[in-house]
């Protein structure tokens, strides 16, 4: 239903780091992608930055939105390598997608490089690129308080053993309901966090699109619906919004208690609910502060009984 | 994946109308269908009848189930007649049920009949049952407080626009989200109900199975997750215990507030809860009152931030 070309981004945050893909749409030519939706959305909570690779073909115009925001001098621009390309469609009722393409071209040889500024980052996330280069990035880092992963269908089919190797360096795992099925071959969504919790991680959030999130810890279960909405016109990154408005938000209050990680989930899915409301990350060049806080009182509001 | 027989049956109680099938497996012989976990997580908050026919095949044990905890006076046995059978399988992850075979046999002809002792009843669940049939049933009432009915695919393929006149004629609407979508023709669930409320309800609740419920009146939304289970051993049955523990609820409160409605969705999820995790009905053979108060406690621990 929707079609994407992408361009390889692995980005990375003062307080963050993000590892992962810009993508924009062909026809209407649209800035999106993990990466930038997960910047955009934590620099709304806290100093963010980024690291990543992206084609020459990059528009100005992309870099010029993310450096207002973001700080983007871990950006590496290869000349002439082609960029990564990514192709998925959504089901009739936008919960379930399908990878149709993935070709990784330029990011199959990216040799990530942290720059010295960003060395004391303390909040770290590792969108869902090659579990080998995310491997190697937190090699960068001595002591992180918070690292979050995220992992993708190509790598659980192409590389499943690094994928639960990277999954057993980090302290959370944030992973699509599909992909956490087909990563640990159970349907049962509960069953599957546990697994990967007995890989080594604290938590596991699953996400579910349009039906909310579910953070599971060793004894804990927090299952929270999404902020339910009339109009979805791109479901695409909405994920990537939600571990952005987590992590951000967990940084800019710098506790990791479970009170605030559940409000983390919370913002996360408030954030994944502005990204589904237009094209790319269009929605977020006019979403403001207030507008985060006032979705949050509403959503819990909602929910509450 | 799971498949049944089901006999026809039309349940209706004293507080409490449930018209729907008895099934039961083939394999394990136990009982399950609409109408008897409708009425068996209805019979724990208040007092519950039912009204019905069933074939002259239907299990003795299975009425004396229902005789213990229901007033069954309302169940007629039609000799000879073949009874209604329904054919379901369910994907991978349990959520989404495909329909393979529905045999309406006896009750294609079933003329319901309203006992005298049942016709003070306030609250009325019309099950999933022919829409004429349950049109026809409410003429027995003269001032019901509250009727809230069900559909499902057969009828809404065969006779969609008995379906929206009967939808007219009830105040709320109890319908899986799959059914929503092929009824409203539209694929975002908030709309489905709004399209709905526009025949006439004052509110609708869609079922999510494992993801919960959604609550959606004029001007409110109250989304719901379910309770997190990491057995579900069969998905049978779960929105009937819904309805029957949300009606049940109210009739109990004998009030319908938000407060009280925002209650009866989290009972309702609770005895879905209950419902997946056996065979049939088995699994509320054993479920006391504590156990409600128990899980909906918990319940309320779990999703609160």
């Amino acid at each position: 239903m929707l079609s994407e070309q992408s361009f390889v981004f692995k980005l990375y945050t003062e307080g963050l780091l993000l590892l992962k893909f810009i993508s924009f749409e062909m026809n209407q030519n649209i800035l999106g992608g993990a990466a930038t939706f997960a910047s955009l959305t934590s620099s709304m909570f806290t100093d963010t930055s980024i690291v990543g690779i992206v084609g020459s073909d990059f528009p100005l115009e992309y870099r010029t939105i993310l450096d207002k925001r973001v700080d983007t001098r871990g950006i590496v621009t290869e000349n002439g390598g082609k960029t990564f390309h990514y192709d998925s469609s959504f089901d009739y009722d936008l919960s379930h997608r399908t990878s149709n393409k993935t070709e990784l071209n330029v990011i199959a040889q990216f040799d990530p490089v942290i720059p010295d500024a960003y060395m004391n980052s303390e909040y770290i996330y590792l969108a869902n690129n090659d579990p080998r280069q995310n491997m190697k990035i937190l090699e960068y880092f001595s002591n992180p308080k918070l690292v979050v992963c995220d992992t993708i269908e190509y790598w659980i089919l192409n590389c499943r053993d690094l994928v639960v190797k990277m999954m057993s360096a980090v302290d959370g795992v944030v992973i699509n309901d599909d992909e956490a099925r087909l990563l640990c071959k159970n349907p049962n969504l509960v069953k599957c966090a546990k697994t990967i919790i007995s890989w080594g991680p604290r938590f596991v959030i699953i996400k579910k699109g349009e039906h909310g999130s579910l953070f599971i810890a060793e004894n804990t279960v927090f299952p929270a619906p999404a902020y339910p909405l009339e109009e979805i016109v791109d479901p695409t990154g909405a994920g990537d919004s939600f571990a952005g408005g987590f992590i951000g938000y967990i940084a800019k209050q710098n506790n990791q208690s479970f009170n605030t990680m559940k409000e983390a989930v919370i913002y996360g899915n408030v954030m994944g609910a502005f990204a589904v409301e237009d094209f790319g990350i269009r929605r977020f060049l006019s979403v403001t502060a207030d507008d985060v806080q006032i979705r949050y009182r509403e959503y819990r509001n909602l929910i509450q009984f």
